[in-house]
């Protein structure tokens, strides 16, 4: 037997309205910058009733949220190149390919302003970046099973993750080439 | 001869004004978060006209980037221990203490979700990174004046700030300990 609510059905009206929705908001980011863009904006540019944004998302920061780690999740995919070394190179030149385009940038902006202000140290993180770290320990699960040499989970996020955050989000240098010299300094020392 | 209009005369009504905003921003950016503040909160909180406060800062998001940037230098003196050792461990500890607490993550979450979107590589880095810069460079210059070994500006961001700040973001462990333990790898890498 098959469901047939709209909810459930893929391909129905409520999965039609969330991807129009969503690219609606991708769109109105990339253009005006996360502060500027209203549910309003949204629903004119979507086709779909302000109302039913608000009841489905609550307001335009949750729903901006949820767009922009949707997006940042489908751009970083994990790579499987048979090597730390590889993987490890290949998934930074691809975190800086995206980080360095406007749109990019822009969601990843968008993802930090828009994060529930935390308390450091008493909350666990937030979702993106909870499943960046399983991400990064399916890649050093795979580095162990081969009999390469271990990385710590947390040195990756210190010591690759975070200069390249930091230099999409201040404007500084951010190049494949960049990313590949993090990555190398990551393999030479841990 | 003394100048007595009362933009320049310290002490005068635009230096009380300029004082009762941003005590005003920096309670209410504590209290709500950046993204709930509006100019009219701020004119109440402050005792001034919202018109004063358009006019002289243009917008609320210039007004609370105005009023981050400094407060995030206020907070991060440059130390001078003797040694580039003593030096970094003291600046990461405080960069660590303020960033851990409520006031200085809602500070720099503000900072970085009001920066003006940039294309990475084309543009200055902004304002606060561009002082941070020269703090570093200052630093560094010391220790090369007293013979210690040469460390890059970019490594000390890379590898000492990036670090700090993305923990800063997404809410992980950010210590006094933690900031220590950047500084001394950072010193034992390079």
């Amino acid at each position: 037997m098959q469901r047939n609510s709209p909810k459930s059905r893929p391909g129905g009206r409520a999965a039609r309205t969330k991807t129009a929705t969503f690219q609606a908001v991708a769109e109105l980011v990339a253009e005006k910058g996360h502060g500027a863009v209203s549910m309003t904006d949204v629903a004119e540019r979507a086709g779909v009733a302000a109302t039913s944004l608000y009841r489905r998302w609550g307001d335009i920061g949750s729903l901006i949220r949820e767009v922009a780690v949707e997006q940042l999740m489908r751009d970083y995919p994990i790579p499987d190149t048979g090597s730390i070394e590889g993987d490890l190179r290949q998934w930074a030149r691809s975190i800086a390919l995206t980080l360095s385009r406007p749109e990019g940038s822009s969601f990843f902006r968008a993802f930090v302003a828009t994060a529930t202000p935390t308390h450091a140290g008493t909350v666990a993180p937030p979702e993106a970046l909870a499943r960046r770290i399983e991400q990064i320990e399916q890649m050093l699960a795979r580095a162990n099973a081969r009999g390469e040499r271990a990385l710590a989970v947390d040195d990756v996020i210190d010591f690759l993750l975070a200069p390249l955050f930091v230099r999409a989000l201040f404007g500084t240098p951010l190049d494949e080439e960049a990313a590949e010299a993090l990555a190398e300094r990551l393999l030479k020392r841990c």
